[in-house]
């Protein structure tokens, strides 16, 4: 069975970026971060789906990037903003390089299990000034792997990087993961913590909107 | 003043790197690595040279490559093979994607406190197989880290990773470094622990290598 790693944070991308990879035949190994996160809940959210979706693995790799701060998502210094869906500036919840430092640990991961096939679950639509969820930041990451890695550079054996939903709208990717029956419901998307969803921050808003425009019920705000 | 940010291993090489850097009138942010070594001699040798050598800062940050083995350096049920100069495999001592996740790490510190420039120090002369040792690697990690950063990919403050001995051989580094007074006494590159370097293993042979091409008496074995 063809192996692949698949980034989960726990959100509802990651997610539905899980059961897609499961639903391409391949064999999950999930892997997570806890990098200073102001809360938990995205991390016991990661388990609870990896569990749920029955992974062959789920590695939860502990890598304090709060060590020099620069966001509020782990600068419990900061706050956290009030949302605005059409913001055009760099958000104060950006952790520097953040998904390069994931998908280089998932390099690492794939090659020390022969695993040919990397999921990462960003969109530029929505990308909220994430520059690091753009298309072509995941192509030039695929490069560098490739020249990095011994399966890439001398086996012959590249790595794929796969952003199914790089150019999917956050409604479309609801939609296609309510066909593959992904359990919203365990997924975390706030960027505060707490018993229950803010409903104010820019991910919380985001989302809302997204469900609204799938016409799909969110069920993790009746939980 | 230039801020930089130089991965310093606690090695020949690194600590060669962050003397240039200092030379060339950076103030120097120093990165290292807990990544799972079998032993802990290499940090204790990076303390002792970025204490040394007076540097700004020196972050040591937490990452477990070792969960998933793949490395004698990492793996303690691996054996660290005796040393082959001419070696021509790869060698169990490679651990997969470990400069791309040092250089990741390296470009969120950077970005976090604004720093345009990283140093790392390899050499593809000497590489013994490590594919991430190669010009081209680097070439490709910079492009990735401008496309993955704000800084690079908003900003216009494109980030430089500088690989000063890339086309340098060891003795080539030796003699610059000991033109600065880098103190080589201090540096640890056995892969094996122990008081004492085995001077068995690959890279005791290719540092005994060196320094004798070099014409300098390599202290370290004195100490």
């Amino acid at each position: 069975m063809k192996q692949a790693v698949v980034l989960l944070s726990g959100g509802l991308d990651s997610a539905v970026t899980l059961y897609l990879a499961k639903s391409r035949g391949f064999n999950v190994h999930a892997l997570s971060f806890d990098y200073g996160q102001r809360h938990d809940r995205e991390l016991q959210a990661a388990k609870a789906i990896a569990e749920k979706a029955g992974v062959e693995a789920h590695k939860i790799v502990t890598l304090k990037l709060d060590q020099w701060g620069g966001s509020s998502l782990t600068d419990k210094n900061m706050d956290v903003e009030n949302g605005d869906v059409d913001r055009k500036d760099i958000p104060v919840t950006y952790v520097p390089a953040r998904n390069m430092v994931f998908l280089s640990v998932a390099a690492s991961y794939a090659e020390a299990i022969g695993a040919r096939d990397i999921f990462i679950g960003v969109s530029q639509v929505d990308y909220s000034g994430y520059v690091d969820c753009r298309q072509e930041f995941i192509e030039a990451m695929e490069n560098a792997v490739n020249k990095g890695t011994v399966m890439g550079a001398a086996k012959n054996q590249p790595i794929r990087i796969h952003a199914p939903f790089v150019h999917k709208t956050k409604s479309e990717e609801i939609q296609l993961g309510a066909d593959m029956g992904v359990p919203f419901e365990l997924t975390w998307s706030c960027y505060r913590g707490g018993e229950k969803p803010c409903e104010t921050c820019d991910s919380c808003l985001l989302r809302a909107k997204a469900f609204e425009e799938a016409g799909i019920e969110d069920k993790a705000l009746k939980a």
